[in-house]
């Protein structure tokens, strides 16, 4: 083949471009905004949904091809397909009715930073792939470790540094792996199966799961029981207890993690007094507080996290309560060197002067990957878009939005609050009445009017219009749920809240702490308004009275 | 605090949500359209920026303020930074001039995708958390597992399956825990210290990252030696002895992870005769194709990976060469149960009646962590946007062009191609003349015209006009680099591609193998043209006519 023919041929295949580049600006602009309408149109129609999706496990096989098509379809029929079969898939995250688990929080500042972040798609594993990439991250994540009020060990400026993780898995692997190879350096790595990590009964299950895959011995891992006394966070006195044992039993204390507002109840570990048990010990301490970090920029809130300052690493989720579109895990560690000679390659094609100078960060050796996006974008246009002063205003009144649910719950008898509040998710449960004792529990004829009409103003076929119990004729029911028998009132609860999500009006989820199944509310969805938290409140009495009136 | 004040005081903060949640629909499709626009504009403009970042570092530091804002700030005034501050500091990924390591190749498709998953925001953790991401995702990886002819044994219709990780450092841990794990289990976890992980010295470096992080011995790890004459890929011969020597010293062989497409040269592991050695021994075998996975779905191409059925795991980067932008690394396993035993959770919380029921997939088990975006939007809108012709198209005019820069490269002869190309990666060198030989090399004065006029025609000050070296009187040169120490050669190589990059018109990367600097010339970016080869060809000349008239 010669010259000429060569370049013919390639002529042939370039028409593909020259006509139709897959990144045609102009084309791009067309469909990019196609896709914004379509889900400004998704934001102001969300609550037509069921906040939970309805479908069957394998509903999406039966109604898409069995292959790939052959050739090119329209956006509009692929978005058209998005309206018809992905939505009725799709739990509404950002639904303002939306109270399981902890919820996403997205925002339009941290959709636009993840959007141009996709847009530039770098691949920024170390500081020459994209300077601004690495440098952003670490001005941003000295920017909230202020607002934290983080020690300044823990910022660039203090020695220490941030980095933007997806999630906290990842925070915890990290450093768990950081940790391991740390105290292997000292006592050889022979030693290694007798590591010890610690968490609570409560902590995520992230952390057992960072052990086994850094290959922690299974037997080593000490979820230290916690109570109902203490609020399910962990006693310092619990975990000296268990060190001490592991150490008479020939084992090596490593790794402490310490949970700032746990999934269950949001519980708080009092760090303080647990990073004194771990220095006399050597432990590492990892601080996660992946829920309620964020509300540490509010001043009245900063205590929750008093004692940081004997800690190794701290993380929060971003994403969770914060406005910052999954995933955006802010981890900071006081030895950043640490993290590095366990993390750090070094391969010879990505040699390059500035690593060479040692003037630049390479965040590759921060993390378990080594391609990374551009996550700083997003962090750092919520930061600006709203302000410290929005994004305070934006967590306090979720808070209060939880504090408005949890007076709903305490001013009718028949539900009490299991454990109390310390954030913005309420732990509440029903309180079934003794078996046999008939519906009368759902009709009861009084009202506190505590909730100024608005959830009495709902009433439907299901409700019987009557909502709170206080001062009403069945407070000799209140009592009866303490001869009941826990596992009874449990599968009442487990009822309740199938019932409620079965609605598709709301979505809560639940946990179960000290034996007692819990149905957490937790108000975070960005959309949520108080009108949604007495709706909620009145789907959940509407149920409760379905309920109460079929068993009993 | 009675009730009616309680309802005030809520009504303070919610004012903040009334006038201005930070997730308005109306507000966000204002913003929204303007991010659009402003990378429609970035991509209209794109080349008018140095590809490269020519920051120094701390840049960015100098340039914003030090801490956050009290009081929030308009998309308008961020936007204007974002194009004064950080695209300074952007190497641009997505340039036609973009040849770097493994360009990541984005497309209207993959971007609107994860623009979608970006504005659900979804937690799609387990099945129950958004059917739509577990479904979608075990549909579309089933559509390219078909599309690559994988065995149906990696298939969900075959019993394995296939699951999105972020990258391939996920996709190597994942596996070599749930490998490690079900080796543990068949021999005692006292072993552990014995456990061999094999690669080749051209493996990339996130196998023995994992292995650190997984906690193997790092003694346990082999780099297994390639050599120039097998083209730098693993030889099942070497592979046996390294094993065999292992087993001799008492240790236990566990897991090789093959390669198909190298990073430094795009070698080729042979999988067939490697799976079978593999197969002896009892060893897991993941194949790592994150570059040249994706062109196997052109028939011409996918005996690269004949031999996979014997392979316990196969992934890829979607993100790499597929049009799908980061993160998207696509892994199928044959036993998804190995995966699920090492990576599964199963916390109270989290418990389901789907889980339960052990219908769907829950795919927080068959990774690192429990998060997860919902991922498979983007593939399936690329794979659904383009379909099967137009892909093979786009993979194969890519080739196409890195044919086109071999030849320019192999008709001057003060060049030549280090390694055979395979796919669209070409690595090449200057083959510098004997110290002393003067300017004269810079200054050819004949061409022979294989180029069509292209490469001559934009002759500048620099650039000589005379482009290939074939037949001209610079013959006699060719031969005399044998006489030269590979140093030298390797200090020009070096010396020549900084100072291409430093151009800022494109940029390319390097690697060393077998003691020889390389240039690599990676054929990617989605906006690149043939125009943009020929111009990056006449760039690389420019910068050798320099180098060779200052040095010689």
């Amino acid at each position: 083949m010669d010259a000429l023919n060569f370049n013919h041929e390639l002529m042939k295949h370039s028409s593909f471009y020259n006509t139709n580049n897959p990144l045609d600006p102009e084309e791009f602009r067309r469909q990019g905004h196609m896709i914004i309408d379509f889900l400004a149109d998704y934001y102001l129609n969300i609550e037509k949904y069921p906040v939970l999706s309805q479908v069957e496990p394998g509903y999406l096989r039966k109604r898409l091809p069995e292959s790939t098509p052959y050739n090119p379809e329209s956006i509009e029929t692929i978005l058209q397909d998005v309206q018809d079969h992905i939505l009725p898939g799709v739990t509404h995250w950002q639904s303002p009715s939306y109270f399981a688990y902890f919820p996403s929080s997205g925002s339009i500042a941290g959709f636009l930073g993840e959007v141009l972040s996709t847009g530039f798609n770098v691949v920024g594993f170390n500081w020459i792939s994209s300077p601004a990439a690495t440098e952003l991250e670490s001005i941003v994540m000295d920017w909230l470790g202020e607002m934290l009020q983080l020690p300044k060990s823990f910022l660039f400026s203090g020695n220490g540094g941030g980095v933007l993780q997806g999630t906290t898995c990842e925070a915890i692997l990290c450093t768990l792996v950081a940790a391991r190879d740390q105290m292997l350096r000292r006592i050889g790595s022979q030693n290694m199966g007798k590591l010890v990590v610690y968490g609570s009964d409560q902590t995520h299950c992230s952390l057992q799961k960072a052990a086994r895959i850094a290959g922690i011995n299974p037997r080593n891992f000490r979820a230290v029981k916690t109570t109902k006394r203490t609020t399910f966070s962990l006693s310092p006195d619990s975990l000296r207890s268990a060190i001490c044992k592991d150490i008479d039993a020939g084992l090596i204390p490593l790794f402490l993690c310490a949970t700032v507002g746990t999934t269950s109840t949001t519980a708080i570990d009092p760090l303080g007094s647990l990073c004194d048990v771990a220095k006399d010990y050597g432990l590492w301490v990892h601080v996660d507080a992946a829920y309620a970090g964020s509300v540490c920029i509010c001043p009245e809130f900063r205590h929750v996290i008093d004692g940081v300052e004997g800690a190794n690493s701290f993380s929060l989720n971003a994403h969770k309560w914060f406005l910052t579109t999954l995933d955006c895990c802010c981890l900071w560690v006081k030895d950043p060197s640490a993290l590095i000679k366990s993390l750090s390659t070094n391969p010879e094609y990505l040699k390059n002067k500035a690593t060479d100078s040692r003037q630049v960060v390479d965040y590759k050796d921060w993390q378990l990957t080594l391609s990374r996006r551009f996550r700083s974008l997003k962090l750092w246009f919520v930061l600006r878009s709203y302000g410290v002063a929005k994004l305070r205003d934006f967590l306090r009144s979720h808070v209060n939005m939880a504090k408005l649910f949890e007076r709903f719950v305490t001013s009718d008898k028949r539900f009490e609050i299991v454990v109390p509040r310390s954030f913005a998710v309420v732990c509440f449960r029903l309180l079934s009445p003794g078996m046999g004792k008939g519906a009368s529990y759902a009709n009861g004829t009084s009202t506190n009017g505590h909730t100024n009409g608005h959830v009495n103003g709902h009433a439907n076929g299901h409700f019987n219009g009557h909502t709170n119990g206080k001062g009403d004729d069945h407070d000799h029911d209140h009592d009866d749920h303490n001869y009941m028998k826990e596992a009874t009132t449990n599968e009442v609860n487990r009822k309740l809240l199938e019932s409620i999500n079965k609605s598709g009006r709301v979505f809560m989820t639940h946990s179960m702490v000290g034996g007692v199944f819990v149905i957490r509310f937790a108000v975070g969805a960005t959309l949520v308004e108080e009108k949604h938290v007495i709706t909620a409140w009145k789907v959940v009495q509407e149920h409760a009275n379905a309920i109460l009136s079929e068993n009993y």
